[in-house]
């Protein structure tokens, strides 16, 4: 009988920033270490970050990588670290043909050793993979200390076939794999059933190690886990946040048989997405070298959601809500930002658009639509000169709903470096709004983030009306507040029944028959179509602004819709 | 002997026009009749326009393609065009894993027949096919009126191996093939030598067929030929322009004995890059349904450039210049501005931005950059007005040289939806400039393109001292014009060097090393390093602006180039 230790290091880390990247696996390492672990994993591709898309095609980063690698192993040794096996991901070199390979190597005795290749290369939804590297075409096995383990890069395991049934053959003892698996609302489940048939198929426990972090306009979720041959769930890390998860395994143990570790409880789902955005956020703040934030706050429910987000990301004395008013704005409005500013801690700061829109008026003469655009522009035009002057990142506050239909000004209120709620439904950000008040209420801590401003009075003042998110923020009627009694309602259908369209037509590309066939009316399908393809059209027009995705958190390249084709 | 009449139809399509495309098909088709033309073969992807990305997973585009193909088969025989042989491309499906393909379909007798499907599916660079299409696995062979054509698909003319390997084994009388082949300098060249060993190959001529048109951002330049199995030319279709070209086949005669068209004559080097960024614009806006230009007029040799080329593309008539001086403008690039849109005969309005400038101000207070990045910002507000307000393009007016050093302001003179010339260094800006002066003297046409303004008159009046674009916006030192004496040499190096050294680190990826022994002093390569890489940083911290790429007219994803490692 073998034990072997394990410990599951569930890193964030930064694309391109090899020394960074590598100060964090030697911090894990230790720690690792001090647990007593012989074996440390960490995510796909930890030394170079992830995805590094093109980047890799560069040959003098791919020459950097591999040297910052050797060194790596050098001083894990120097600290007396050389024992322990470190898995780690990294950018390998096809000599063969010269491209780059998604390569796993193990860092022991003070140098790099056995390098497996990813053979799955994923190139679909986010995943440009097949693009960059070149597959991989042979299983590995390490012997460790008497066991066999299997391994195998993150897509390796969601394709039938190639290295995992290899190893199925070969006769392994666990099989783990190192994952840059971006989040998708209800993936946990379909990443545990997926590694479930795989530990199956091998006949042997799986560890999944995932990377965690927000990166570009990517968010990695963590959760890493173990499962066993027989589909026991046997530890299980936190999402959200970076984690060492310590594991046994033995293998003489029978399938059902494995040691547990720890489980971490699962977040709700309100909770889940809402800390999915934080994390988004700060991580882009971070890998970006921003400290702060700048928005405009308008006193309606998008502002508002964003400004306690990015309190939660970097903490309220970090975010500067900029109150623009016109001729247009209610008191209302203007009550609502400043309450949310005061329960957030956040600065706040007037600075009305009327003299500077007269000023623009005087010489341009603009009416309809052109005038409405300019009080959006005007009030970019202000948030990024705070940006500008106090270093800090302009966030543009566009919810999903609205950019899907064109509902926003190019350069107005789509100014910003990063969008934290674009992959929201209108609908769900209500409902987030009024999960953040309940957290706040309650004073609970989500993810390994800080909850800010909540009752236990960490500001030190009690909140505006006893509540974090003023309620009439969320309750009133949506408005741009362009013109005199402008509603959203006048432009776009109900929310309510819009985002069941929006996500019909695109999360699940249904076309103008399926729609139908869902139940929903003739004149609605109609309209919502319209709308979303003349939106699209535009972006395509002024390719510059948030994009709207199918996917929930990812990208994509062309939004497959368009007004050239009907069903 | 046998002998066969083809008509090659050098189309412009459009992405996701069915209708439209469909159209030109049928119209290209009774002049290929016309002129005895017993096969017409059309570019990659005819039907769908190219490059369609993720619009082709969508099913039911998929499906209106497919009814479209159908209905143009039908269309064709209506009009008594049935008996010949239509070429064109399309998307299908693969129905064994519902992914698209890039097919090539033949309409004939009222039908869709044989259908190929594209090979090798081109994944780097400005291309994705790898990540949309699955792979055909057969060559195809048409017999028409007694000849065997062999057909293949671009890219699978680029490779070794695959249909064109198997073609040569089956043995043709002559191989076509239809491109989607994107504009690179110096490719005209690569194309033919390329055709012209495939011809050996397969011991037949080639017959080449190229998508003409700007598509989204890039260029398609024509140029479609024949080439002879022993490597001569048959005939040559002109570049950057629609075309029906006419060769006929003898499949008796030997190789290098087959009869010739016509050759028409290669452009002038910058008449060719010249023509390219005029085209791209041209049908940017054609397809994004724009009949009018705005952009800002400085004076300085940027603006001029690209309003001459809008002028060429669309006719002085419908660009809106506006001189947007402030406190620190000269009075001569006033005048060049003015001078410069007379000749064009566009409109010229005069908005000075001192007014709005100290409206922001009395609020503001900013100092140093921000206060620079203001005044470029309310240009940009300007722009946008005038762009809303009479449903004009807005197009930037940045060179490669700046936007690769970050010597631009996002949401200020980056805003557009097009930029002409993003992709010419400043020296090639000036080189540019001269050749237009020399080419609106002499009068030329370009490429089908109407030179507008030239001696001859067509405005009426004489060009303002004589010239097209005034010698001092080509003669004077750089500047941005945002403080006092300002000079784009106080910033960067001297442009004849630092083109040379953007050129050798962004196009041809020379690291530190390579740089040093390209002969470049080390104190420019770490100042053109350190530029060059702050501001792919800042395009990330702000990523809506236009892009830099590594190729001419190309698109690349992350730039291959970081601050996050040295050698």
């Amino acid at each position: 009988m073998t034990q072997i230790r394990f410990a599951l290091a569930q890193i964030d880390t930064c694309v391109g920033d090899l020394d960074g990247n590598a100060a964090k696996v030697l911090d894990f390492a230790r720690r690792a270490r001090a647990d007593g672990a012989q074996v440390a994993v960490f995510p796909e591709m930890t030394l170079t970050g992830y995805p590094i898309e093109d980047l890799a095609l560069r040959r003098t980063f791919r020459a950097a990588a591999w040297d910052r690698a050797n060194r790596l192993a050098a001083d894990l040794a120097a600290e007396g670290l050389g024992g322990m096996y470190a898995i780690i991901g990294t950018v390998g070199t096809d000599h063969a043909n010269a491209k780059p390979r998604n390569r796993l190597v193990v860092l022991h005795d003070g140098r790099v050793w056995a390098g497996y290749d990813k053979h799955f290369l994923p190139n679909y939804g986010v995943f440009d993979e097949f693009r960059i590297f070149s597959s991989g075409d042979r299983s590995v096995v390490l012997d460790v200390d008497g066991a066999r383990l299997g391994v195998a890069i993150c897509e390796d395991i969601w394709q039938d076939g190639g290295p995992v049934a290899e190893l199925a053959s070969r006769g392994i003892d666990c099989l783990v794999t190192i994952n840059g698996s971006p989040y998708e609302e209800g993936k946990t489940h379909v990443r545990r059933e997926l590694a479930a048939k795989r530990a199956k198929e091998v006949g042997a426990p799986l560890i999944y190690v995932n990377q965690v972090g927000g990166q570009d306009d990517l968010v990695f979720d963590g959760g890493s886990f173990v499962v066993d041959a027989d589909g026991t769930l046997l530890a299980q890390s936190p999402m959200f946040m970076e984690d060492l998860a310590i594991w046994t395994l033995d293998t003489a143990a029978p399938a059902g048989g494995q040691p547990k570790g720890a489980i971490a409880p699962a977040p709700d789902p309100d909770e889940e997405v809402y800390t999915a955005c934080v994390l988004g956020l700060k991580d882009y703040m971070a890998k970006n070298h921003f400290t702060g934030v700048t928005l405009g706050l308008s006193g309606g429910i998008d502002s508002a959601l964003v400004a306690a987000m990015a309190a939660d990301a970097v903490g309220g004395e970090h975010v500067w809500g900029i109150s623009m008013p016109s001729m247009y704005s209610s008191d209302g409005s203007k009550d609502d930002a400043a309450d949310l500013a005061a329960n957030l801690g956040a600065h706040y700061d007037v600075q009305p658009i009327e003299p500077l829109f007269d000023a623009f008026q005087r010489q341009l003469e603009l009416t309809g639509v052109a005038a409405e655009n300019l009080q959006a522009r005007i009030r970019g035009v202000i948030v990024m000169a705070y940006s500008n002057a106090k270093g800090l990142l302009a966030v543009a506050t566009g919810n999903k709903s609205e950019l899907a239909c064109g509902y926003s000004t190019i350069y107005g209120d789509a100014v910003g470096g990063y969008a934290p709620i674009k992959d929201l439904l209108k609908t769900r950000v209500w409902q987030l709004a009024r999960w953040r008040n309940k957290a706040a209420a309650a004073g609970v801590g989500i993810g390994g983030l800080k909850v800010v401003g909540n009752e236990a009075g960490d500001l030190g003042t009690p909140l505006k009306h006893g509540v974090m998110i003023p309620v009439s923020s969320i309750e009133k009627a949506p408005s741009a507040e362009l013109r005199p009694g402008q509603k959203d309602s006048d432009s776009l259908p109900e929310y309510g029944l819009l985002d069941q369209v929006l996500a019909a037509y695109i999360e699940h590309a249904h076309g103008r028959a399926d729609l139908l066939a869902d139940g929903f009316d003739e004149a609605t399908v109609d309209t919502v179509m319209r709308l979303v393809d003349r939106a699209e059209w535009k972006r395509r027009q002024y390719p510059l602004g948030p994009k709207v995705t199918a996917l929930a958190f990812g990208r994509d390249r062309r939004l497959p819709v368009t007004d050239a084709f009907r069903e």
